[in-house]
């Protein structure tokens, strides 16, 4: 195996398969980032058996020579050293060659590295995915699902499912879920294209995370196949495999109040400001909880109280304040996750007193929702 | 204790007394922060019993009114929430008020904080300082002075007297040296006034590292003042108090050599991103060591070797080599750290043997020095 690379493109796919390998595995080649070279170009591979993800640099792009293949073959080197190396190669052509048993040599400039290497042939092979059915979303698109969403999985294992967003496929419409069954976060999404049969599966949050932080900007088309126990996401010159967590996602529509008894439209920024005062001092009293109660005039009060520090309250002028006079206790963390996540300058909430839980929407925009149970503290 | 006050100049004035207090502190006042006011401003301090810093914001500043003072008097606040609240408060103007039983109002806008404050006169004194000498540097010089030598100091308790920097002063000229006995920083500076008599103390590390943060890249004046076991350095509108460590700093003249085998001049960038690279590998093997060989035709030999992972040799041209051949190992880290401190682009080496301590020097630069022991490995 012999080629000449463009470092900074090496980089790039270097750090892009980096997402998926960890040093904490228990097994020693997963520890590596396999290497291999085709005619048609470079193919990066890293994975820590949860998730996998393939990076391809063609030998030509845009007309640009990026790869200059000298012999086919493929390696695994250790992924710390082999990134770290990378990055600080001192010339923007790289050549990487193996030589016997294994032996690697990197070359830039006047700097020479020799790395012991691991047989190809003994590193995982990725799942094969059959492609029955493809959804497509852009780029952009997938990534504001997940940052909706995934916040609100669960970090605890004693439910291991909650730890993941479960997403669910039907009449081509995508919708994402995540609950730690103190808060609900759901998104509902068009599909770019029609879509045979239904899904209900459920990703990991971590997989997404990762997913999120490897995707563009763009409106680049992402196709995505789910299998029964896999989903891939394919990019341009990227896929990433995920394994789905097994078990049954709980049927979360019965928790999402259909009646209200107060609703309150207000501005997003100035709510979430007064709320993040409030929250100062909540945080070495009670769970990070604050009050909050509607006044006279439109006005609402947001206060907390923690006796070995001091309290504090504040009013924020409403949009509208319609129902029931109200007072109730919530986490100012899970308010304030719930409000970043939403798009758009105003907000409705809609409560069913103090002891339900309530739901934030966008005033202009129904395929989202923030659902959040209240603390009781009276 | 009643006034009025800009947000920004506040919180400016609080990050900079928040240098000085830790939440580790035996002494529950000193996590609190001392707010004094009287006709001509508001003083603010904290401290940690070892550095003490004290920030006042004048009444009126080049013909603006940043404080109306309403009642004089003081008060102190848990330093921690008092932060954490004038940075989020949601107007340019805040009032800060004290009522009964210590109960101190921060008003801004519609906000309104209640904190229980503490006794000002339970806060301990700052050391009175007498004046008979005082030395003057411009503070932009004073900062390169603690970044040149500061990260040479020991880590380590063994010795205490080491972890910090030694400061003397004779003939008007101000000398700092720091070393953990591996490796010695050197640099001289000339004082801006005339000084009677000499000095030689040993300042904390600590405490330089948290003076260098709160002064400005500028050339104003600072004046320091040394006494038996505080140092003071006083800016504008700024006191920052130190202790000084107490014993006999070694003497280090007799460490650096004075005659030399072999002289390399080179540029510092290449030479440094070389090194970088080949520590690469030897971060896992021989604790952080390189090599360095003089091969013919002026070229410096960098090279590591870690059997398990792998080697790396890379070649520099040196502007030029003088003396004896050498073959010498040396900690990667120790060197970059030397490296970074020299100013200018070029910089000469002496080498006194594979054994022996070398000296690395700017090219057309003798204020400043540092030294480091090779390491043993043949």
């Amino acid at each position: 195996m012999q080629f000449i690379i463009q470092r900074d493109r090496l980089v790039q796919s270097v750090q892009e398969v980096m997402k998926a390998v960890t040093s904490r595995t228990t097994i020693p080649i997963l520890t590596g980032v396999k290497i291999t070279v085709k005619t048609e170009g470079v193919t990066l591979t890293g994975s820590d058996s949860d998730i996998s993800i393939e990076s391809f640099i063609p030998v030509e792009e845009d007309g640009n020579e990026i790869v200059e293949i000298k012999e086919t073959g493929s390696i695994v080197l250790n992924a710390r050293f082999f990134s770290e190396i990378v990055k600080k190669l001192p010339m923007d052509a790289v050549e990487i060659e193996v030589q016997n048993n294994l032996q690697t040599i990197i070359r830039s400039g006047k700097a020479e590295f020799n790395l012991n290497g691991l047989d190809a042939e003994e590193y995982p092979h990725l799942p094969l995915i059959e492609e029955e059915n493809i959804l497509r979303l852009p780029a952009d698109l997938l990534k504001t699902l997940v940052r909706q969403t995934v916040f609100a999985v669960s970090t605890s294992e004693t439910r291991p499912i909650l730890t993941g967003v479960n997403i669910k496929v039907e009449n081509d419409e995508l919708t994402c879920i995540a609950t730690d069954s103190h808060r609900l976060a759901m998104r509902k999404a068009r599909l770019e294209n029609e879509v045979n049969g239904t899904y209900n599966v459920v990703i990991p949050g971590k997989s997404l995370n990762e997913l999120s932080k490897i995707l563009d900007d763009t409106n680049e088309p992402i196709e995505i196949v789910i299998t029964e126990n896999q989903v891939l996401f394919r990019a341009k010159n990227l896929l990433f495999f995920s394994r789905l967590l097994e078990g049954n996602y709980p049927d979360t529509s019965r928790l999402i109040p259909t009646d209200s008894k107060t609703n309150i439209t207000v501005h997003v920024k100035e709510f979430l400001q007064a709320i993040d005062r409030a929250s100062l001092l909540a945080r070495e009293g009670r769970n990070n909880v604050v009050k909050l109660s509607t006044l006279e005039g439109g006005v609402i009060e947001i206060s907390s109280n923690s006796p070995e520090i001091g309290k504090v309250i504040e009013e924020v002028t409403a949009e509208s304040i319609e129902g029931e006079e109200l007072k109730i206790s919530f986490s100012a963390k899970f308010v304030m996750d719930a409000l970043k996540a939403l798009e758009g300058t105003d907000i409705k909430i809609n409560f069913t007193g103090a002891m339900r839980p309530f739901v934030i929407r966008s005033l202009h925009d129904d395929t989202m929702l923030q659902l959040i149970l209240p603390v009781r503290t009276y």
